[in-house]
């Protein structure tokens, strides 16, 4: 069996990961801050990642064949333009230098479509110029810089999982789907914006499992993971409405548009889909009633 | 008086920046990993940039206003593709974000004119794509890119200086300026390629003295350092034969030249000349003549 030692392991998009690599047959190991409880099959590490006498031990200790590094500072509202970006750059190096020194030879790191130039509309991973807005998509940039002419170098296969827009269990509740299904559930309103901008709204599942077959695949470069589907948002936003029954309380329009928003901010998925092979599960009217189900536990619990 | 960390202090460039930062009136503090004779008024400091707490503890003690790093891993031969480049990186943001913590508010780095794609001939700052062909290029570039978006976000000026190609005292001795010098002081013969490749080669005291003027100024983002003129190599390599009265000494194409040098890799210097109001004090004769004789004394000694 071959080794994977996935990090962020029980964040959003991590803990999608992890089922999925169990069916592909492989040996994972999570780490996280603090215990959680993993699926049978799956070997739980506690350490901070950001400390480097931690990160070396952890690792020296697993020595994974292979690394979905998916750790990052993720605090909605703060993330952007938080310093800590810096400290995950500094931390996914060492990261990355550890694994090698300890047999790794396959290193899949998560990326954002925030590295692109958004005024281009539809990312495409060999076209559309690089050019970040904020610190984190800096952030996340430079770093693939870096490790990619490193694992060019040092004979590690990298990989890099550009995501897009995600909804789904465990979501942020002020996000904008969590915010739109838990007050369609307690009959509030929703003030959203006019909803003409386009975007690519993908479950979390779909990102988790992508990552799996991203790892398992040989793709290296940078590879978006994302639906293929540019959407308005007010169709999302009535999607939503529709399976709760709940258009009276859409307000779309209540908010404004940020200046900064660009209209159309979609992915092209050809790499993923012809390359790696893999097609989400959900369509949106899937994914949505997965979604609510979800959160209609989470507000009844 | 303004203070000023100076990192790599003891090297090829940061040596050469020590005076003109006290001709500014910086109070100038140097590190290094060892003990190192400075000018007077020059604060020593010994630390190993690449050990946290020991950089950490430095850059407390200090808390310099400004930063010119300068530091880096450096040995001919192997700097290009070393995983030392990532260990810098890391250095680079935890000093950066260590300098800030301590009231730092202007922060200047040494870049690399291997950043740049050198399908264009002439390199600019604005213009030129970034594809570095090298971990040591992709290492630096990664690291601007945090860098840069991290100074606009948290209030730090952050200017990148771009080095070409640099001859002068303390050069490497088996690089091309050292070696041809060298050479023809001991009258020895000196194979080389046929020259026909357009460089831009720079004193490196004027680099030095670029650095400290580029740190006194205002002026963000990525600014080339070099001369402005791009010669043949086989001009500079005459330059030094004519000098050293060795021109039956030197063998033009008795080198290949390889497939992957590019025919013109020079620099332009609009901002540094007009933005930084930087001008070089040697020209190539000048700057020869004082290799020369730095080069005499040492071969003599």
């Amino acid at each position: 069996m071959t080794s994977v030692l996935v990090t962020g392991a029980t964040g959003f998009v991590g803990r999608q990961s992890i089922e999925p690599l169990l069916a592909r047959g492989y040996a994972v190991h999570s780490v996280s801050r603090s215990s959680a409880r993993m699926p049978a099959g799956v070997e739980h590490h506690i350490a901070d990642l950001l400390d480097p006498a931690q990160r070396t031990a952890l690792v020296a200790r697993i020595r994974p064949r292979r690394v979905l590094h998916l750790a990052w500072y993720a605090v909605p509202g703060a993330y952007k333009g938080s310093e800590e970006n810096l400290r995950w750059v500094e931390a996914s190096l060492g990261l990355a230098r550890d694994a090698r020194q300890n047999g790794c030879d396959r290193f899949v790191a998560a990326g954002t479509c925030a590295e692109y130039d958004w005024s281009g509309g539809v990312c495409r991973e060999r076209e559309t110029p690089l050019e970040p807005a904020t610190l984190y998509g800096a952030s996340k940039h430079g770093l693939q810089v870096a490790l990619a002419a490193w694992g060019a170098q040092h004979g590690v296969a990298v990989a890099w999982g550009r995501l897009f827009f995600l909804y789904g269990p465990h979501e942020a509740p002020e996000r904008l789907v969590a915010s739109v299904i838990r007050a369609g559930i307690e009959r509030r309103e929703s003030p959203c914006s006019i909803g003409t901008q386009i975007r690519d709204f993908q479950h979390v599942a779909d990102a988790g499992g992508a990552f799996a077959a991203v790892l398992a695949s040989d793709v290296i470069g940078p590879i978006n993971i994302a639906s293929g589907h540019g959407i308005p948002v007010s169709t999302l936003v009535n999607q939503i409405a529709d399976q709760l029954d709940s258009r009276d309380l859409i307000r779309l329009g209540a908010r404004p548009l940020p200046a900064t928003e660009p209209a159309i901010l979609a992915a092209d998925v050809s790499r993923l889909q012809h390359e790696v092979g893999w097609r989400d599960g959900h369509t949106l009217e899937t994914g949505i009633a997965d979604a609510i189900s979800w959160w209609r536990r989470e507000v009844i619990a």
